[in-house]
């Protein structure tokens, strides 16, 4: 990716799938190789067509109108002056263009103050949430043991026999929640010898190489996973945990992930748009991160949790629920991960939690996915984008973000 | 087949695709074989579930609540009577079970006054059309005529230079609208040697088979297609005119069909759901049969073209554009094709005209799909079905289906 850099590898101008049929070279496909969806900077394009790239079923909305979402646009943002963790000025307006952010939405005491769509986004556009898939689910099994339908402290394998040679067999549901499990589980995405890898393969992300007989599902795959040090020792980052959650909450209730969620919160937030799931090759909802919905539908999702679970005149979900996720839980065990971007941080039902003087906690994604929350400063910035580091943690998507987000909350408490 | 009837296919009584994950051999690919989703009776479970399997592009609704459609449930219509074309005497209610209905809805002077899903189907769910699809770009590329946006008289070439050494050169829109161009294409679905096979492939609907260097999208297919006879000879039902009259009205426009859809259709009715077609593998929509859609909406569709385009409070294509096609064309181009159940019919612009007593006419898709409108009964039926037959035309599903629709209207009439 040396020469790219957001404006060369803006889509549009790009003219990637424009005409018909687009050029040949202009085409994306569901496949790797050169013009395939998974790679920089066709991502750039992919990120906000993941449904006519591959299988996906619908997150419905219902037939009501969409709850309002009022306009108080400001024209005081994009000036907002920061300073990056390494040190460098800028300001809001010169970190959205740099981190390849393909949309933004800023709301404030629940009105819209800030909104932009880049390159091949738009306001009706679902984009993949990647990784902010995990908060939905985390929310979903934090309800669900509220309510009594799962019981956190029990072992996995009471509700999913299946698991019972694997890893998660004495793991709690709260250790997976939290990701606190003992599991050989690299989710190191430049080591080509990760189990994400595998992962990516079993969810039907990757076109499996010529010759493979691995797990063809993600339910199969997880039965591979072995333990890998003890269960509570500490936080570490796997995508497998949420795949179990979620496995193990469509288990109990009997209902797929895209119907719970539809149910549960899409239908009760007045969402804007369907949403959608990518399936792995046996059907079942990717829940680790194959979340899409529009940029306005998640800024909702958070204004919701703003409101301890209040949106659109309901309660949603229970205040409780939500106030466990916004206290997080023990740093010590987060601290263990070593994120140098995220000092004093928690990990808590699959949402981070920061423990700041905004009291900000958030849902986050690879390549620049965000919903982030701060209850001090009744704000909540949404935000997609297609930068072409996958990780958050110690990157530069962290680096610059965290502080924007909060110089940006902070501009509008004054 | 021979061992399955409508009762032992029910997908629901089969177990397909149930529990987290489902059995292996419940569990319906994306690909052929016996698992395939394009096998009978797994079709069963697949129409109603395309999107799961493949990739998509979403015909948007937008963001009103959609428009109202009253039920009116009568309780006397399944016992209504009738003759098939073989003389059989029968009801409207074994008829439908017969057929292997997924789902109808009738409506009588704008209300729903019989509803019915079966197997795999429920109102929220889209189902595949087919070549009802066809109905709706011909809608489309009348409008556009009437608007002076194409010119019908003009030879295909004229706005689509690809085809200048295809069959379509010479054709005329209007020929290509009417399916009375001369082009060497089988539709025969049981001839493994018909052009339809390969325009599966093209169009990703079917996995090409080890080997294959044919085309790859459904406009480089397009191109190969010589010339068989004389354009404006008689009727053939032939796919590929909706294809190239789909591939013209995107170029003319530089609007994609889905948007067109929806900004022209879906908007404007006030659908329920969002729609979607299926993409081929370059991304374009597949026009000839990619439609999936709520039979609710199938059904204000209908309504819409019985109230000469008027529905929802305003006029949605001209009235004189759909008395152009309720009017139907010259029966004797009509006749050559030979269609033993529709004796007197015509077609215009992608449409089936009765020129019978209730002034019938309709939008057809193979495995029984189809919406009917009768003018003079006040009357639309939508259907989806999953037929293990393909063809209509001569098959068990017209000598049964249009005798039945008659005679449902006709006892509505009363």
């Amino acid at each position: 990716m040396s020469n790219w850099n957001p404006q060369n590898s803006d889509p549009v101008t790009r003219g990637l799938m424009s005409g018909f049929p687009p050029a040949r070279d202009k085409t994306i496909r569901p496949e790797g190789g050169e013009l395939g969806g998974n790679s920089f900077p066709n991502t750039r394009w992919a990120f906000s067509h993941q449904r006519e790239l591959k299988p996906t079923a619908t997150v419905r909305r219902g037939p009501a109108a969409p709850s309002a979402l009022p306009h108080k646009l400001r024209d005081d943002i994009d000036a907002v002056a920061f300073t990056t963790m390494e040190g460098e000025q800028t300001t809001w307006g010169a970190s959205i263009e740099a981190l390849y952010t393909d949309g933004i939405v800023i709301l404030h005491r629940g009105s819209i103050v800030y909104e932009t769509y880049r390159g091949a986004l738009s306001a009706d556009l679902p984009h993949i949430a990647f990784s902010v898939t995990k908060s939905f689910v985390g929310l979903i099994a934090a309800t669900l043991a509220h309510e009594g339908v799962i019981d956190t402290a029990a072992p996995v394998a009471r509700y999913l026999p299946e698991l019972a040679k694997s890893a998660f067999a004495d793991a709690t549901v709260r250790q997976v929640m939290d990701m606190t499990t003992g599991v050989k589980y690299s989710e190191n995405y430049t080591d080509p010898l990760a189990e994400v890898r595998t992962y990516g393969i079993a969810a039907g992300y990757s076109k499996p190489p010529e010759g493979y007989t691995g797990p063809d599902s993600i339910a199969s795959f997880l039965a591979t996973l072995p333990k890998q040090g003890e269960h509570g020792a500490g936080f570490t980052y796997k995508t497998c945990n949420t795949e179990v959650l979620a496995w193990l909450i469509q288990r109990v209730t009997g209902k797929p992930m895209p119907q719970l969620i539809s149910e549960r919160i899409w239908q009760k937030l007045g969402m804007e748009e369907d949403g959608y799931l990518h399936v792995d090759p046996v059907g079942m909802a990717a829940c680790g991160g194959g979340l899409n919905l529009s940029l306005r539908d998640l800024a909702r999702f958070g204004e919701m949790m703003r409101n301890r679970g209040q949106y659109n005149g309901q309660q949603i979900v229970p205040a409780t629920v939500v106030d466990d996720i916004a206290g997080g839980a023990r740093k010590e065990d987060f601290a263990k991960a070593g994120y140098a971007t995220m000092p004093g941080w928690s990990y808590r039902s699959q949402w981070w939690v920061s423990h700041d003087d905004l009291n900000a906690y958030t849902a986050r994604g690879i390549h620049g996915q965000v919903c982030w929350i701060a209850p001090k400063a009744e704000v909540v910035i949404a935000r997609f984008a297609s930068h072409p580091v996958a990780a958050n943690g110690n990157s530069i998507l962290d680096k610059v973000s965290l502080p924007a987000y909060a110089a940006v909350a902070k501009h509008l408490m004054r």
